[in-house]
């Protein structure tokens, strides 16, 4: 889909299309459709970072918590949004052994007490070790560095989700 | 529920049971949990008030783009919400004439095309003739009027959710 063809949407096919590139908030999405036409993928992109970064705190935060534990509940129930399952279980998420998966849990726990927030990161850009390791570390940060490192997690996936969709030979992928 | 018990909530519990007092926007109640504690019902209504009331106009535009037709094509798949299924219900609107109904959609085509967002009404405080008087009344108006005027309806929908999830005689209703 080229970026004239996300021009001409409809709201609602533009919502029903890109609603979840932010987990869970098609309510950006349907805000940025304000802001057409979008000169470029990079244009849509920026429209979207520009709306999250002029919300209050609490926005950035509601964000955050709208986005599923890694190897959470979710994952174990089947009620991830599709995007997010593929992210997870690229990341190897699915696959944990017993020992990952206690640690996983107990440390996401941690950081929820601790933050009021889950953990937030961008699962395709990173593996196993990696996320265990980021969340081992990211706990002994203060609120606002969480806050604010959350938020461009969030942007990456965003990123990624956007190029999937947009991409010729990405649009049946996700 | 009383005030106690949600401000003991934590926040994926305060998601999962107010997540949809305005629909289909579950960040609105995740950043207003930022806020707690809440001293009343009157409190938290007012918190998410704020927070809507703070969202530039493409935010308020993105939320009536979050909420269905009445009478449209979520309704005639029964992909509706839960709420607005029992909302639209109650108004009679899954019981129109056929003549009604093509009315209605008539209408609500005519306002999205004007306005670029959908006709947002409180069902629950209408009925079925006042709710094609007042769309119809409406497609008159200029955009800024009608972003404010559904940005109400959103807030009376708001408190009549909450109430039913927050007294006690409601608690299973909704």
């Amino acid at each position: 889909m080229d970026i004239s063809a996300v021009n001409a949407l409809s709201y609602e096919d533009f919502v029903n299309t890109f609603g979840n590139v932010v987990e869970k908030c098609p309510v950006i999405t349907a805000a940025v459709w304000s802001k057409r036409p979008f000169v470029s993928l990079n244009a849509l992109e920026a429209a979207i970072s520009d709306f999250i970064d002029e919300l209050p705190k609490s926005g950035k935060e509601g964000i955050l918590r709208c986005h599923p534990d890694l190897a959470g509940r979710d994952l174990q129930r089947g009620t991830l949004t599709r995007e997010s399952r593929r992210e997870q279980a690229g990341a190897g998420m699915d696959a944990l052994t017993s020992g990952e998966a206690e640690r996983m849990a107990r440390l996401n726990e941690e950081y929820k007490k601790r933050f009021g927030f889950p953990f937030v990161i961008c699962a395709r850009m990173n593996d196993k070790a990696n996320i265990l390791l980021q969340l081992s570390e990211r706990c002994q940060n203060e609120r606002a560095v969480e806050r604010a490192r959350g938020i461009e997690e969030v942007k990456k996936i965003c990123r990624l989700r956007l190029q999937s969709l947009l991409l010729t030979d990405g649009a049946n992928k996700l």
